[in-house]
Protein backbone atom coordinates (compact mmCIF):
# COMPACT_ATOMS: atom_id res chain seq x y z
CA UNK A 1 0.00 0.00 0.00
CA UNK A 2 1.52 3.56 -0.37
CA UNK A 3 1.73 5.83 2.33
CA UNK A 4 1.80 9.40 2.58
CA UNK A 5 3.35 11.15 5.29
CA UNK A 6 1.60 14.21 5.69
CA UNK A 7 -0.05 16.69 7.77
CA UNK A 8 -3.39 18.32 6.78
CA UNK A 9 -2.55 22.09 6.57
CA UNK A 10 -0.12 21.40 4.58
CA UNK A 11 -0.08 23.27 1.04
CA UNK A 12 2.94 21.25 -0.10
CA UNK A 13 0.98 17.71 1.01
CA UNK A 14 -2.29 18.99 0.01
CA UNK A 15 -0.76 19.46 -3.68
CA UNK A 16 0.35 15.86 -3.52
CA UNK A 17 -2.85 14.32 -1.77
CA UNK A 18 -5.13 16.38 -4.84
CA UNK A 19 -2.62 14.73 -7.80
CA UNK A 20 -2.94 11.12 -6.09
CA UNK A 21 -6.73 11.89 -5.88
CA UNK A 22 -7.22 12.95 -9.33
CA UNK A 23 -4.86 10.32 -10.78
CA UNK A 24 -7.07 7.41 -8.65
CA UNK A 25 -3.71 6.59 -6.58
CA UNK A 26 -4.98 5.29 -3.41
CA UNK A 27 -2.91 5.74 -0.38
CA UNK A 28 -2.75 5.62 3.49
CA UNK A 29 -2.44 8.91 4.76
CA UNK A 30 -0.11 9.32 8.20
CA UNK A 31 -0.20 12.26 10.22
CA UNK A 32 3.39 13.46 10.65
CA UNK A 33 4.92 15.28 13.62
CA UNK A 34 7.41 17.21 11.94
CA UNK A 35 8.47 19.37 13.96
CA UNK A 36 9.30 16.65 16.39
CA UNK A 37 11.48 15.01 13.80
CA UNK A 38 12.53 11.01 14.77
CA UNK A 39 15.25 9.40 13.64
CA UNK A 40 12.45 6.81 11.86
CA UNK A 41 11.09 9.97 10.46
CA UNK A 42 14.81 11.41 9.05
CA UNK A 43 15.76 8.21 7.59
CA UNK A 44 12.75 8.61 5.76
CA UNK A 45 13.97 12.10 4.18
CA UNK A 46 16.74 13.36 5.18
CA UNK A 47 15.57 17.14 3.57
CA UNK A 48 13.09 16.48 7.30
CA UNK A 49 10.05 17.61 5.69
CA UNK A 50 6.56 16.38 4.51
CA UNK A 51 5.36 15.75 2.43
CA UNK A 52 6.82 11.97 1.72
CA UNK A 53 5.57 9.58 -0.25
CA UNK A 54 6.21 6.03 -0.07
CA UNK A 55 5.26 3.67 -2.98
CA UNK A 56 6.64 0.38 -3.23
CA UNK A 57 10.41 0.49 -2.54
CA UNK A 58 11.06 4.43 -3.13
CA UNK A 59 11.01 7.11 -0.51
CA UNK A 60 10.03 10.16 -2.41
CA UNK A 61 10.16 14.09 -0.97
CA UNK A 62 9.35 17.51 -2.84
CA UNK A 63 6.08 18.10 -3.23
CA UNK A 64 6.86 19.06 -7.03
CA UNK A 65 9.23 16.72 -8.03
CA UNK A 66 6.61 13.95 -6.55
CA UNK A 67 3.90 15.69 -8.86
CA UNK A 68 5.55 15.56 -11.73
CA UNK A 69 6.40 11.75 -11.15
CA UNK A 70 3.16 10.36 -10.67
CA UNK A 71 2.26 12.62 -14.08
CA UNK A 72 4.77 10.87 -16.05
CA UNK A 73 4.01 7.35 -14.71
CA UNK A 74 0.08 8.07 -14.64
CA UNK A 75 -0.83 10.55 -17.24
CA UNK A 76 -4.23 9.03 -17.59
CA UNK A 77 -5.69 12.07 -16.53
CA UNK A 78 -3.28 14.73 -17.59
CA UNK A 79 -2.26 17.58 -14.97
CA UNK A 80 0.50 19.30 -17.87
CA UNK A 81 -0.24 20.15 -21.23
CA UNK A 82 1.48 18.25 -24.17
CA UNK A 83 3.18 21.24 -25.21
CA UNK A 84 6.64 22.81 -24.16
CA UNK A 85 4.91 26.35 -23.93
CA UNK A 86 2.08 25.37 -22.32
CA UNK A 87 4.29 23.25 -19.38
CA UNK A 88 6.06 26.19 -19.01
CA UNK A 89 3.74 27.81 -18.11
CA UNK A 90 2.44 25.47 -15.70
CA UNK A 91 5.76 24.65 -13.70
CA UNK A 92 6.15 28.70 -13.39
CA UNK A 93 2.91 29.34 -11.83
CA UNK A 94 3.99 25.92 -9.69
CA UNK A 95 6.98 27.68 -8.63
CA UNK A 96 5.24 30.98 -8.21
CA UNK A 97 2.55 29.60 -5.34
CA UNK A 98 5.19 27.05 -4.02
CA UNK A 99 7.63 30.49 -3.69
CA UNK A 100 6.85 33.72 -3.74
CA UNK A 101 3.21 33.02 -2.53
CA UNK A 102 4.58 30.90 0.16
CA UNK A 103 7.10 33.12 1.29
CA UNK A 104 4.69 36.48 1.04
CA UNK A 105 1.08 35.11 2.18
CA UNK A 106 1.07 31.56 3.43
CA UNK A 107 4.23 31.75 5.57
CA UNK A 108 3.16 35.12 7.26
CA UNK A 109 -0.35 34.25 7.49
CA UNK A 110 -1.10 30.06 8.62
CA UNK A 111 2.18 29.61 9.81
CA UNK A 112 1.66 32.48 12.08
CA UNK A 113 -1.89 31.92 12.87
CA UNK A 114 -1.61 27.89 12.93
CA UNK A 115 2.05 26.21 12.98
CA UNK A 116 3.69 28.61 15.79
CA UNK A 117 0.73 27.17 17.95
CA UNK A 118 0.33 23.48 16.94
CA UNK A 119 4.41 23.12 17.27
CA UNK A 120 4.58 25.32 20.44
CA UNK A 121 6.36 28.69 18.76
CA UNK A 122 4.32 31.03 20.60
CA UNK A 123 1.86 33.42 19.38
CA UNK A 124 1.33 35.04 15.94
CA UNK A 125 4.09 38.09 14.93
CA UNK A 126 1.12 41.02 13.97
CA UNK A 127 3.90 42.38 11.93
CA UNK A 128 3.49 38.86 9.60
CA UNK A 129 0.14 38.65 9.86
CA UNK A 130 0.03 42.40 8.48
CA UNK A 131 2.06 41.52 5.53
CA UNK A 132 0.44 38.37 4.64
CA UNK A 133 -2.70 40.38 4.67
CA UNK A 134 -2.02 42.99 2.39
CA UNK A 135 0.41 40.74 -0.31
CA UNK A 136 -2.48 38.00 -0.72
CA UNK A 137 -4.45 41.37 -1.81
CA UNK A 138 -1.95 41.26 -4.76
CA UNK A 139 -1.93 37.75 -5.91
CA UNK A 140 -5.95 37.26 -5.97
CA UNK A 141 -5.76 40.04 -8.04
CA UNK A 142 -3.04 38.55 -10.24
CA UNK A 143 -4.98 35.00 -10.87
CA UNK A 144 -7.88 37.51 -11.06
CA UNK A 145 -5.79 38.63 -14.06
CA UNK A 146 -4.99 35.03 -15.22
CA UNK A 147 -8.32 33.89 -15.02
CA UNK A 148 -10.06 36.67 -17.11
CA UNK A 149 -7.69 35.48 -20.34
CA UNK A 150 -7.76 31.97 -19.23
CA UNK A 151 -10.40 29.37 -18.26
CA UNK A 152 -7.89 27.85 -15.76
CA UNK A 153 -4.84 29.27 -14.49
CA UNK A 154 -2.09 28.21 -17.17
CA UNK A 155 -4.09 27.98 -20.09
CA UNK A 156 -7.72 26.39 -20.86
CA UNK A 157 -7.28 23.12 -19.52
CA UNK A 158 -7.22 22.21 -15.53
CA UNK A 159 -3.60 21.92 -14.70
CA UNK A 160 -0.94 21.52 -11.48
CA UNK A 161 -0.72 25.05 -11.67
CA UNK A 162 -4.41 25.34 -10.49
CA UNK A 163 -4.17 22.64 -7.94
CA UNK A 164 -1.10 24.12 -6.75
CA UNK A 165 -2.39 27.53 -6.14
CA UNK A 166 -5.85 25.59 -4.56
CA UNK A 167 -3.98 24.26 -1.94
CA UNK A 168 -2.43 27.37 -0.71
CA UNK A 169 -6.02 28.87 -0.97
CA UNK A 170 -7.70 25.81 0.96
CA UNK A 171 -5.28 26.15 3.75
CA UNK A 172 -5.45 29.89 3.85
CA UNK A 173 -9.66 29.48 3.98
CA UNK A 174 -9.83 27.19 6.66
CA UNK A 175 -8.79 29.93 8.85
CA UNK A 176 -10.43 32.50 6.68
CA UNK A 177 -8.21 34.30 5.26
CA UNK A 178 -9.39 34.50 1.72
CA UNK A 179 -11.62 37.42 0.53
CA UNK A 180 -13.60 35.57 -2.35
CA UNK A 181 -15.75 38.57 -2.74
CA UNK A 182 -13.13 40.37 -4.62
CA UNK A 183 -13.40 39.16 -7.88
CA UNK A 184 -16.47 36.66 -8.92
CA UNK A 185 -14.36 34.77 -11.65
CA UNK A 186 -11.49 33.86 -9.13
CA UNK A 187 -14.45 32.47 -6.58
CA UNK A 188 -15.84 30.60 -9.48
CA UNK A 189 -12.30 29.14 -10.16
CA UNK A 190 -12.33 28.22 -6.99
CA UNK A 191 -16.08 26.68 -7.00
CA UNK A 192 -15.15 24.50 -9.53
CA UNK A 193 -11.73 22.61 -8.13
CA UNK A 194 -13.45 22.81 -4.62
CA UNK A 195 -16.48 20.48 -6.22
CA UNK A 196 -14.19 17.73 -7.49
CA UNK A 197 -13.92 14.40 -5.79
CA UNK A 198 -10.63 15.05 -5.46
CA UNK A 199 -11.19 17.78 -3.00
CA UNK A 200 -13.76 16.14 -0.39
CA UNK A 201 -10.81 14.41 1.72
CA UNK A 202 -9.37 17.98 2.02
CA UNK A 203 -12.44 19.89 3.05
CA UNK A 204 -13.58 17.08 5.74
CA UNK A 205 -9.92 17.81 7.45
CA UNK A 206 -9.86 18.80 11.63
CA UNK A 207 -7.14 20.71 13.32
CA UNK A 208 -7.68 20.37 17.14
CA UNK A 209 -7.85 23.42 18.33
CA UNK A 210 -8.58 25.19 15.18
CA UNK A 211 -12.20 24.64 13.80
CA UNK A 212 -12.59 25.55 10.34
CA UNK A 213 -14.46 28.80 8.95
CA UNK A 214 -17.93 28.06 8.50
CA UNK A 215 -17.84 28.08 4.89
CA UNK A 216 -14.37 26.10 4.03
CA UNK A 217 -16.33 23.08 3.44
CA UNK A 218 -19.47 24.50 1.79
CA UNK A 219 -19.04 24.03 -1.90
CA UNK A 220 -21.80 27.05 -2.11
CA UNK A 221 -19.49 29.35 0.16
CA UNK B 1 18.61 37.37 -30.47
CA UNK B 2 17.93 36.08 -27.22
CA UNK B 3 18.70 37.78 -24.22
CA UNK B 4 19.14 37.05 -20.41
CA UNK B 5 18.67 39.37 -18.29
CA UNK B 6 20.93 38.04 -14.59
CA UNK B 7 23.54 39.05 -12.37
CA UNK B 8 26.77 37.41 -12.41
CA UNK B 9 26.84 35.94 -8.56
CA UNK B 10 23.25 34.80 -8.77
CA UNK B 11 22.95 30.58 -8.81
CA UNK B 12 19.43 30.62 -10.09
CA UNK B 13 21.04 32.83 -13.16
CA UNK B 14 24.02 31.11 -13.37
CA UNK B 15 21.83 27.62 -13.61
CA UNK B 16 19.75 28.72 -16.86
CA UNK B 17 23.90 29.95 -18.44
CA UNK B 18 25.21 26.62 -18.05
CA UNK B 19 21.58 25.18 -19.54
CA UNK B 20 21.79 27.75 -21.97
CA UNK B 21 25.76 26.98 -22.85
CA UNK B 22 25.10 23.17 -22.83
CA UNK B 23 22.77 23.13 -25.34
CA UNK B 24 24.56 26.38 -27.47
CA UNK B 25 21.88 28.79 -27.26
CA UNK B 26 23.15 31.68 -28.08
CA UNK B 27 22.07 34.50 -25.40
CA UNK B 28 23.02 37.84 -24.94
CA UNK B 29 24.07 38.95 -20.93
CA UNK B 30 22.77 42.10 -19.53
CA UNK B 31 23.29 42.88 -16.04
CA UNK B 32 20.23 43.94 -14.05
CA UNK B 33 20.01 45.50 -11.09
CA UNK B 34 17.29 43.87 -9.21
CA UNK B 35 17.55 45.68 -6.45
CA UNK B 36 15.91 49.00 -7.68
CA UNK B 37 13.50 47.02 -10.00
CA UNK B 38 12.30 49.67 -13.20
CA UNK B 39 8.94 49.86 -14.46
CA UNK B 40 10.96 48.66 -17.52
CA UNK B 41 11.97 45.33 -14.79
CA UNK B 42 8.60 44.67 -13.66
CA UNK B 43 6.76 45.05 -16.93
CA UNK B 44 9.70 42.16 -17.83
CA UNK B 45 9.19 40.35 -14.93
CA UNK B 46 5.88 40.65 -12.74
CA UNK B 47 7.69 38.61 -10.08
CA UNK B 48 10.75 41.02 -9.68
CA UNK B 49 13.24 38.38 -9.47
CA UNK B 50 16.30 37.13 -12.27
CA UNK B 51 17.27 35.47 -13.86
CA UNK B 52 14.63 36.36 -17.08
CA UNK B 53 15.15 34.49 -20.43
CA UNK B 54 13.78 36.37 -23.30
CA UNK B 55 13.21 34.30 -26.40
CA UNK B 56 11.65 35.64 -29.40
CA UNK B 57 8.27 36.96 -28.20
CA UNK B 58 8.33 34.90 -24.82
CA UNK B 59 10.04 36.23 -21.80
CA UNK B 60 10.54 33.71 -19.25
CA UNK B 61 11.13 33.50 -15.65
CA UNK B 62 11.73 30.71 -12.71
CA UNK B 63 14.86 29.06 -13.08
CA UNK B 64 13.60 25.21 -12.61
CA UNK B 65 10.90 26.24 -15.17
CA UNK B 66 12.67 27.68 -17.86
CA UNK B 67 15.94 24.97 -17.65
CA UNK B 68 13.04 22.25 -18.23
CA UNK B 69 11.70 24.56 -21.16
CA UNK B 70 15.23 24.45 -22.63
CA UNK B 71 15.78 21.06 -22.02
CA UNK B 72 11.98 20.07 -23.93
CA UNK B 73 12.76 22.20 -27.08
CA UNK B 74 16.43 21.45 -27.00
CA UNK B 75 16.97 17.46 -26.12
CA UNK B 76 19.47 17.05 -28.38
CA UNK B 77 22.02 17.85 -25.50
CA UNK B 78 20.01 15.88 -22.91
CA UNK B 79 20.21 17.18 -19.12
CA UNK B 80 17.47 15.03 -17.75
CA UNK B 81 17.39 10.86 -17.92
CA UNK B 82 14.38 9.69 -20.04
CA UNK B 83 13.28 7.18 -16.98
CA UNK B 84 10.47 8.87 -14.88
CA UNK B 85 12.45 7.06 -11.91
CA UNK B 86 15.72 9.14 -12.99
CA UNK B 87 13.55 12.50 -14.04
CA UNK B 88 12.35 12.33 -10.08
CA UNK B 89 15.69 12.09 -8.81
CA UNK B 90 16.75 15.00 -10.69
CA UNK B 91 14.38 16.82 -9.61
CA UNK B 92 14.49 15.82 -6.50
CA UNK B 93 17.90 17.09 -5.95
CA UNK B 94 17.48 20.56 -8.22
CA UNK B 95 14.83 21.40 -5.25
CA UNK B 96 17.42 20.19 -2.48
CA UNK B 97 20.12 22.70 -3.90
CA UNK B 98 17.42 25.74 -5.25
CA UNK B 99 15.36 25.49 -1.81
CA UNK B 100 17.20 24.05 0.88
CA UNK B 101 20.16 24.62 -0.04
CA UNK B 102 19.68 28.25 -0.54
CA UNK B 103 17.94 28.56 2.65
CA UNK B 104 20.45 27.07 4.73
CA UNK B 105 23.69 27.81 2.87
CA UNK B 106 23.82 30.30 -0.27
CA UNK B 107 21.89 32.84 1.59
CA UNK B 108 23.65 32.84 4.76
CA UNK B 109 26.84 33.01 3.34
CA UNK B 110 26.58 34.83 -0.25
CA UNK B 111 23.76 37.18 0.57
CA UNK B 112 25.49 38.47 4.04
CA UNK B 113 29.10 38.89 2.47
CA UNK B 114 27.97 39.94 -1.06
CA UNK B 115 24.50 41.00 -1.73
CA UNK B 116 24.12 43.11 1.96
CA UNK B 117 26.77 44.80 0.25
CA UNK B 118 26.39 45.41 -3.30
CA UNK B 119 22.38 46.57 -2.32
CA UNK B 120 23.51 49.06 0.34
CA UNK B 121 22.29 46.92 3.47
CA UNK B 122 25.10 47.06 5.51
CA UNK B 123 27.17 44.60 6.94
CA UNK B 124 26.99 40.44 7.29
CA UNK B 125 25.37 39.38 10.30
CA UNK B 126 27.69 36.95 11.74
CA UNK B 127 25.49 34.62 13.51
CA UNK B 128 24.14 34.25 9.42
CA UNK B 129 27.53 33.86 8.52
CA UNK B 130 28.33 31.18 11.42
CA UNK B 131 24.87 29.18 10.28
CA UNK B 132 25.59 29.13 6.84
CA UNK B 133 29.48 27.43 7.51
CA UNK B 134 28.31 25.23 9.58
CA UNK B 135 25.70 23.81 7.09
CA UNK B 136 27.69 23.82 4.41
CA UNK B 137 29.56 20.98 5.40
CA UNK B 138 26.30 18.55 6.27
CA UNK B 139 25.65 19.53 2.30
CA UNK B 140 29.00 18.56 0.78
CA UNK B 141 28.95 15.54 3.55
CA UNK B 142 25.58 14.48 1.41
CA UNK B 143 26.65 15.30 -2.12
CA UNK B 144 30.00 13.34 -1.20
CA UNK B 145 27.75 10.50 0.00
CA UNK B 146 25.59 10.15 -2.99
CA UNK B 147 28.95 10.98 -5.34
CA UNK B 148 30.67 7.65 -3.70
CA UNK B 149 27.40 5.66 -5.09
CA UNK B 150 27.44 7.77 -8.62
CA UNK B 151 29.10 9.08 -10.86
CA UNK B 152 27.11 12.20 -11.40
CA UNK B 153 24.94 13.30 -8.47
CA UNK B 154 21.70 11.88 -9.84
CA UNK B 155 23.23 9.01 -11.19
CA UNK B 156 25.04 7.81 -13.60
CA UNK B 157 24.71 10.48 -16.33
CA UNK B 158 25.47 14.33 -15.56
CA UNK B 159 22.38 16.29 -15.27
CA UNK B 160 20.49 19.28 -14.87
CA UNK B 161 21.38 18.06 -10.76
CA UNK B 162 24.61 18.92 -11.18
CA UNK B 163 24.76 21.98 -13.05
CA UNK B 164 22.15 23.27 -10.15
CA UNK B 165 24.55 22.35 -7.15
CA UNK B 166 27.58 23.33 -9.27
CA UNK B 167 25.98 27.30 -10.03
CA UNK B 168 25.38 27.23 -6.11
CA UNK B 169 28.66 25.76 -5.14
CA UNK B 170 30.73 28.07 -7.81
CA UNK B 171 28.90 31.44 -6.42
CA UNK B 172 30.42 29.83 -2.84
CA UNK B 173 33.87 29.12 -4.47
CA UNK B 174 34.27 32.75 -5.58
CA UNK B 175 34.07 33.91 -1.90
CA UNK B 176 36.63 31.00 -1.18
CA UNK B 177 33.56 29.51 1.05
CA UNK B 178 34.07 25.66 -0.10
CA UNK B 179 36.48 23.31 1.49
CA UNK B 180 37.35 21.52 -1.02
CA UNK B 181 39.77 19.68 0.92
CA UNK B 182 36.57 17.87 2.82
CA UNK B 183 35.86 14.98 0.02
CA UNK B 184 38.16 14.11 -2.79
CA UNK B 185 35.05 12.69 -4.48
CA UNK B 186 33.46 16.12 -4.37
CA UNK B 187 36.85 18.45 -5.57
CA UNK B 188 36.83 15.20 -8.72
CA UNK B 189 33.37 16.30 -9.36
CA UNK B 190 33.90 20.03 -9.06
CA UNK B 191 37.17 19.62 -11.32
CA UNK B 192 34.93 17.95 -13.99
CA UNK B 193 32.22 20.18 -14.46
CA UNK B 194 34.32 23.18 -14.08
CA UNK B 195 36.15 22.15 -16.86
CA UNK B 196 33.24 22.38 -19.32
CA UNK B 197 33.30 24.85 -21.83
CA UNK B 198 30.05 25.72 -20.54
CA UNK B 199 31.74 26.94 -17.63
CA UNK B 200 34.15 29.29 -19.24
CA UNK B 201 31.78 32.70 -18.93
CA UNK B 202 30.98 31.96 -14.95
CA UNK B 203 34.89 31.43 -13.95
CA UNK B 204 35.16 35.12 -16.21
CA UNK B 205 32.85 36.97 -13.65
CA UNK B 206 34.07 39.69 -11.93
CA UNK B 207 32.14 41.34 -8.97
CA UNK B 208 33.35 45.40 -8.69
CA UNK B 209 34.28 45.34 -5.03
CA UNK B 210 34.61 41.36 -4.74
CA UNK B 211 37.57 39.99 -6.41
CA UNK B 212 37.52 36.48 -7.10
CA UNK B 213 38.91 33.71 -4.69
CA UNK B 214 43.09 33.09 -5.96
CA UNK B 215 42.18 29.42 -7.06
CA UNK B 216 38.35 30.43 -8.57
CA UNK B 217 39.01 30.51 -12.40
CA UNK B 218 41.98 27.51 -11.85
CA UNK B 219 40.74 24.79 -13.61
CA UNK B 220 44.04 22.84 -11.05
CA UNK B 221 42.65 24.05 -7.92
Amino acid sequence: MNRLYHVPLSPFCRKVRLTLAEKKIEVELVEERYWEPSPDFLRRNPAGKVPILKMGTRTMSESQAICEYLEEISPQVPLMPKDADGRYEVRRLCAWFDDKFQNEVTSKLLYERVNKKVTGQGYPDSKNVKQGSARIKYHLDYMAWLLDQRRWLAGNEMTLADFTAAAHLSCLDYISDVDWHRHAVLKDWYAKIKSRPSFRPLLADQISGFPPAAHYADLDF
